[in-house]
């Protein structure tokens, strides 16, 4: 198989089935609640509105946000990852529904956008970097290739290709650019492999490539009068490029869209993360589809720089709000950004370069991102979520139900859905066993069809069982070896088999009615972070397994502040807490509070400690129960 | 004496010379550079333009703040200090060029305020939360008390007196209601005691007795259209009470100016902390005069919660940049606002509460934020100034020549010049020695004529002569033993004297040429915080005598994070860096860099450090080499 046919990996997400005890229960309620919460939002946030007014012809008062279109084809997506592996005709209804009034809104020429269509449409593809006409095209894109995966309708893939056509005959054309928020790049990448069509490759590949390479953007940030945009009507300010690509001292570049300079000679990952994450899924994508050894490297050493130097020890990217992104070597405060859609991103882009080198270390990101940076952004009872995931805070970060830049819920809802994508893969005629979580799944592998079953005792404990049949075929299978297990025991049928490390256990046998027994040993550990990262200096962060912890004010009785030196005695599995939890206990240094007299600062050598007991959570699960401080790295 | 006989103390400015090793060197500066510049500025910026266009019946076309009125007010306040001081024809002829500037744009009312007379006149008194006109005009009758104490010219106080004599018959019978920036209060208290006239002991008395009471912050809250400022010629906008005193959650108080209750009810210092102190100071005062035992609680339950829960070990005060203030007790955030001006405010709280209680502890908070909080807003060459004084930097902090809103360079400038009030007081026939440093002072006390001449190597070490003379008259003497001296040897013409541990040592003897020797024991003391200041858990800041001390990047190889357990070893004086300064040598320890292998965590367990050398200098003089990070409080 050449590196195509293996990202298209021939197991498809309907030939997954999850039943798993920590996941199905989060994938239930983000399909019972989550996913028709945000087809209600979708009517009430004029978002569907929007669409029936262009296709009655009418024009002016646009709802929502200027791309407020992304909201119905992420809705979409994520149902569509639904009906690949259920039937529910109810939901497939009111997806059809939805695509309907899309089609409907769609101009004779392929061009859709509600926001152009209703207020400016003279102004089409003039405002390239704020106005989003292409990142909205993405999504509708992504919609559409899961619909038609998912139904083999065409009725959404139609409506894609048309617009997709459109704007390939625009760009490199009439208009030279490229959007200020990736995301059209990954999407048509997918529209090609469903497609065949090379012209939607090309198309992804002159936006990849001319980023960083054009005056676009210097030109639209020297002539706002002439762009799209502006002002709103209900009086808010969509913003212009020149607030947003400009730096404090006047100067300005395309770091926050990753156009400061061309992708193959970045050396590190800059500016909005998720943007960042998206453009180099994309890229990902483009060199599986090229071999092109150039982009390869590049990717590989922006992926270096991130995961050394620029990553959250829960996965999560990009340190600063102003620009929702990254900053510099080591910036790592706690008070952290960490957007959820950020770490949607890596997981995005994680899976691309597993499928592009068959390397663990891929795999095993993806899994720290999923239980802890993205899984923060999501409340136990799956109706709020997080935007901005600290791994510090005094108590006054809160999940919300939605919000005006709505992103990050419908975003995790197409993750949940679509999680059986994570699983298993298929590569060079091996099947690799990723992530550990109770599924099935049926393939076909060089003519043999085989079959895995999986059960799995994660994130709590180590114990995985696989069963595997390939009706006496010979298939190799690789299982990943977890970056976390202390150490691994595996057994084939009760015999021993020898274990790496880490990356791939390989086991190629003939399979037949074969259980595959895996022991992974969670201990907990203490973790440091390089000394370079300032906001963690004198501290140590606790983790067991796949999962980060985290000190929360009421498990606590001291300000989190004031724990030293955290030592773990035990572990207990709390079926009663935060939805069944495991939790560390152990005992840590306070401050004696005696001996200060009113005093606000006194010689140090009158410090006196006791010891007192404390009480870690998964950090997952913080901020479900009554608010109050949160804090992951520990004072050591 | 009675407690009003106290303040006014018979100690004059004019009665101290100051000729310190530490301090002349920055009053010459000053007097040479800083103040010279200000009156630069005060044409640069159109300040005596605004003055002389209101002379000229003109209107319109105001230049600055809208209280920029207060620049020449100060810098004749500053420049009268110097005079009281020296003769200095030059400086006292621009001087008078200014006041009679200033007094030909009085109105014929008495009404005098440049802003309202040529942008708006019929909009006299209408914003009194945000327009500032009490301000101004407090800072008009502090400069003509300064100038009338100094030259004994009457020029500029009659302008005030009929400023103050309109304000009188205005306020609370026109017009109810306070300044929103306190400033008035304390300057009628001044001018009180040089008139004698009660009308402005009561006027003050009206102004701090309705604060906290009255709804007219509301009312101008609720009513901005019918108010004076809004939106500024150019452009700009002045900002509403609105915007400044209403809450994150919509409900709005005078928090921000102190007027959220009764001075008299409030329990913690809140809001803007250059207001507070400017309240509190006006308040001290007003208890001197009418011994009110309810205020004087009020103000030393204030003064308690200010020094053990809400001040930086500068004396730094207000922590929150957005509304330049207080926050909550123990927050206490290295990245302090702690605002140049509020630490002058807090000497001048200070000051009133010594002479109202004859208390040392006040006279050691004064030399604390005099070494520390105050004296690192200004720059060792005396020409740029901090606004903001956090406590840790990244090295992007740096010193600026002026600013916008320029309160602080002229407010340090008037207490350099008017340092000598600070040395010495006189209280119930006792004359206090509060200050050490190189001086001396002829007054006369209970009829008798006392020459006190006295040399110090403060900051640096803790030797102290005080030569006494009194012509064989009988007067106590009180010396401060400092807070920060471990130990104190006093000797009498070489004969010990028995001495407290702290407050002050008396001596009362008949003098008659005599010799006080004092030495104040200096050791390096690693200062710990309360355990409820978050900030400083696991961190010690290094002291010496009166000095807090900083790392700084120039000085050390590290990281300044990567420091922890500082050692002192030795101190050093090098008279070549920054203008000679004491070092604090030592050794601490730091992480081994080795090992990390590109990872960004790992376990705790591997971590491994090392022994290097630090090097600290005083705080006050960061931020005068090549910019770099700085931090106070180091890791223990």
């Amino acid at each position: 198989m050449g590196p195509r046919d293996a990202v298209t990996d021939g197991i498809s997400l309907s030939e997954v089935a999850i039943d798993d005890g920590f996941w199905s229960p989060r994938r239930e309620r983000n399909r019972d609640v989550t996913i028709e919460y945000q087809y209600e939002q979708l009517e009430e946030s004029g978002s569907l509105e929007n669409f029936r007014r262009v296709a009655a012809g009418e024009s002016g008062d646009f709802q929502g946000m200027w791309f407020q279109d992304t909201d119905a084809y992420k809705w979409i997506e994520a149902a569509s990852y639904v009906l690949a592996q259920r039937d529910d005709p109810e939901l497939e209804a009111k997806v059809d529904g939805v695509i309907s009034l899309i089609a409907d809104a769609q101009q004779p020429d392929g061009y859709l956008n509600t926001y152009f269509s209703l207020v400016e449409p003279e102004n089409r593809w003039t405002n390239l970097h704020m106005m989003h006409e292409l990142y909205c095209a993405g999504h509708l894109i992504e919609a559409a290739v899961a619909h038609y995966r998912a139904t083999e309708k065409e009725t959404l893939l139609e409506v894609a290709v048309d617009f997709a056509d459109l704007v390939d005959d625009v760009f490199g054309d009439e208009v030279e650019g490229v959007p200020g928020h990736e995301e059209i790049e990954l999407a048509l990448l997918k529209l090609y492999r469903v497609t065949d069509e090379t012209r939607y490759l090309e198309l992804a590949k002159y936006f990849i490539d001319l980023r960083g390479k054009d005056d676009r953007l210097a030109w639209e940030i020297d002539n706002p009068e002439t762009l799209g945009g502006g002002e709103y009507e209900d009086g808010s300010i969509i913003p212009a490029a020149r607030d947003v690509f400009t730096h404090e001292d006047g100067t300005y570049d395309g770091r926050y869209a990753q156009a400061h300079e061309p992708l193959r000679d970045q050396e590190t990952v800059e500016g909005h993360s998720v943007r960042a994450m998206y453009l180099f899924a994309a890229a990902t994508d483009l060199a599986i589809e090229t071999g092109e050894d150039e982009l390869i490297e590049s990717l590989e050493r922006l992926w270096t720089n991130m995961t050394t130097k620029r990553m959250y020890v829960t996965g999560g990217l990009g340190p600063e709000e102003a620009h929702e992104g990254f900053t510099t070597d080591y910036d790592l405060r706690n008070d952290a950004y960490a957007e959820t859609c950020a770490a949607i991103g890596s997981v995005y882009w994680n899976q691309r370069l597993f499928e592009l080198s068959g390397e663990a270390k891929y795999a095993d990101l993806i899994e720290r991102t999923l239980y802890n940076g993205f899984l923060a952004g999501v409340s136990l009872d799956g109706t709020e979520f997080f935007y901005e995931n600290p791994l510090e805070s005094d108590g006054d970060h809160h999940r919300k139900g939605w919000f005006t830049c709505a992103c990050c819920p419908p975003n995790a809802a197409r993750l949940l859905a679509s999680l059986g994508e994570y699983v298993y893969s298929q590569r060079d005629s091996a099947i690799y066993v990723n992530q550990y979580l109770g599924s099935s799944v049926t393939t076909a592998v060089d003519g043999a069809t085989v079959e895995l079953s999986q059960d799995s005792s994660l994130p709590w404990s180590g114990e995985v069982t696989v069963d595997v049949d390939a009706d006496g075929a010979s298939v190799p299978l690789r299982l990943r070896i977890p970056e976390w297990a202390e150490s691994s025991t595996v057994t084939v049928n009760g015999e021993s088999v020898e274990t790496p490390s880490e990356g791939y256990l390989e086991i190629e046998r003939v399979w037949d009615d074969d259980r595959i027994e895996l022991t992974f040993e969670q201990t907990v550990t203490r973790l440091e972070a390089h000394p370079d990262v300032a906001a963690d200096a004198g501290r140590v962060a606790l983790k067991r397994g796949p999962l980060v912890y985290c000190l929360e004010a009421i498990d606590n009785d001291r300000p989190l502040h004031q724990y030293e030196d955290p030592s773990p005695t035990s572990t207990t599995h709390r079926p009663d807490l935060l939805e069944g939890v495991t939790v560390i206990e152990g005992e840590a240094s306070v401050p004696d509070r005696a001996g200060w007299d009113g005093r606000l600062y006194r010689p140090a050598d009158e410090t006196a400690r006791e010891r007192t007991e404390f009480t870690a959570v998964p950090y997952y699960a913080w901020d479900n129960r009554e608010p109050g401080a949160m804090r992951v790295w520990i004072r050591s």
